[in-house]
């Protein structure tokens, strides 16, 4: 079954990071044009947080805020759940199901090496099936 | 495998929707009571698009637009891609996947009967891997 370490190595290094005192507004534009869901928020090369397009409704947009004069560090999600290189697409599936949550960090002795994202879990999902339809 | 209408069937008419003319905030509160990700427009019992988180960061927080100011009209993605009730979770897989999408309309014969979701397909999953192993 393939890992963690498998989908970085098929997806490449595609994390997005912002400061803590990066704006809202400046956070949306980094996600927009990398067309991705979540920013990962770094301090001291550590994973603070996460900001995601679920913590921009609920914090930013319901509650009427201005999203050029609020910093990540008050919008963010902290901790981040993060998983390991050597976990595997089941066990991926089962956090991202039981925890309702859309992205995960991948850390290894405190480093953050990149994010999975439910999607990453579903596109590995759909290369096994092709697999198996050629070896047919 | 399991299909559309079987998803249907396990989490039941979870399916937010609002008018052409709601607002932007509006929905955004109703996305939020019900911790969904998406809202259906629907008008004279037709589902007219899909409003999504990735349409707010796009199309309202990015270009700095005010949410109590913009109608669903003018933010939503219209057609809404859709499937029938007989469609298997892995041709639901492979659209997701092929049209980066993260919601489904589920329509038989012109009606709406639902939505899906990437997360629906990956709880499906989830919850055949538990009876694999029960059955072992």
């Amino acid at each position: 079954m393939a890992t963690v370490e498998d989908i970085l190595m098929s997806k490449g290094p595609d994390i997005i990071v912002a400061d803590p005192s990066t704006t809202v507004h400046e956070a949306t534009v980094l996600m927009c044009e990398a067309n991705v869901g979540a920013v990962v928020i770094k301090e001291q090369n550590e994973a603070r947080g996460i900001f995601t397009e679920r913590d921009l409704l609920r914090r930013v947009v319901v509650p009427g805020r201005n999203p050029d004069q609020i910093e990540l560090r008050e919008v963010m999600t902290s901790p981040v759940r993060s998983v390991s290189l050597g976990a595997d697409v089941r066990e991926c599936r089962e956090i991202f199901t039981r925890e309702h949550l859309r992205h995960l960090a991948v850390v290894e002795e405190g480093a953050l090496l990149g994010m999975i994202s439910l999607r990453d879990v579903l596109a590995v999902e759909v290369a096994e099936d092709e697999q198996l339809l050629q070896d047919r």
